[in-house]
């Protein structure tokens, strides 16, 4: 995660071999060409005009993080509730700060704000500037999950420390990174992790990359946004 | 790293399991009860006399990074080098400070100090204030090996930022965590990884510690003093 936000959009892992790792999570493309959640072993490339298509088993990732997601935790949420109520909820569910949780949202939502980043060309621009200019979409009265990874605060820099949070319709035509929300009617699932793998591309721009001054607090700023 | 700063000494790992992780590294046992060192697939506990004795695969840590070391470039340095020297050169031989790397220098030493931590009982101190009171020992004109792990900023809190290294005698009778060394004939032998594999305890010392307060740059005081 530093190291994108240090510009390095290229990596060398495809989706193909990613798909070995877990099957359902989130991440983007090489050259940031969008948003990418994975659920039920089905990998999604979310554009940056809100649309949806299957990722390519051949397209490489920059950064994803994704787990094998075994249903731990279910409640049924049938009052509206909001983006804040919900992580509250999920405060009392996985209590500990100190391990990995995935969640996942499934049902119908009041409204879903998305982000989207777009594509991007050489030279490369900051990732704090591009998501300065990243279109926002707003899906009301819809139904779809939302794929999330909760990761502990000295996980910072590798993944993005707290709540990260993707959505897709059902009909997986449209999503994005989820920049609020409030759900109608849904049911929340949690697993918890407390092993962690971690694959770094041997590229130069990585190699190269100064992390040093990467501030990882601007890792939730730009991202979590 | 951050919850053994926490004052989280009992892991559930034993040795024997470690081993299936690899060969070579350094780490600690439960309750601060000496360092380990791990070289060529044999595990050592070097205890607070200065000792040092194999470690039972039934022992059990709250933190230990181990690799399977692959030599992949060795320099023989048959002139004195401070320890400042040799890291220098490491720079050269492992330019990117965005992997981790495995550095093993066997040979003669003129001058090797360690510090070694003394089994630590219930209720715990905090470990920085157990690193200003441990014993020192000075090893001089003596044949041994240093065993190290250089990790990249963003790890720091998950592994040691920089370079740790631990020491071990010819004839494994004695050693510590490196504190200074000055060789006089080494063997600089050198590998790099690009992946990492995290396993937290699910222990509930482990699951409730507040690592938000942990002072990451403390880590490198504390450990690296």
């Amino acid at each position: 995660m530093s190291a994108l936000l240090d510009g390095v959009y290229e990596g060398v892992m495809t989706y193909g071999e990613l798909a070995r790792h877990g099957d359902f999570g989130l991440g983007t493309f090489n050259d940031l060409d969008g948003e990418m959640v994975a659920l039920d072993g089905c990998f999604y490339q979310l554009l940056a005009d809100g649309s949806a298509r299957r990722a390519d088993p051949a397209q490489q990732t920059p950064f994803a993080a994704v787990v094998f997601f075994r249903p731990e935790t279910t409640r049924r949420l049938r009052a509206p509730a909001s983006q804040s109520e919900i992580l509250s909820l999920l405060d009392e569910i996985a209590p500990s700060r100190n391990l990995f949780y995935a969640i996942r949202l499934d049902g119908r939502f009041k409204s879903v704000t998305t982000r989207t980043v777009p594509r991007q060309v050489k030279p490369y621009k900051p990732f704090t500037e591009i998501a300065r200019t990243q279109p926002t979409f707003h899906f009301n009265d819809c139904t779809g999950s939302i794929v999330g990874l909760r990761s502990p605060e000295f996980a910072q820099g590798i993944s993005v420390a707290g709540c990260h949070l993707h959505f897709i319709t059902e009909d997986r035509s449209g999503g994005g990174h989820v920049l609020e929300f409030i759900s109608s009617d849904v049911t929340l699932t949690v697993d918890h992790y407390s092993a962690m793998h971690l694959e770094l591309s041997e590229t130069a721009a990585f190699l190269d990359a100064d992390l040093h001054k990467v501030d990882q607090d601007a890792v939730m700023k730009a991202v979590e946004g």
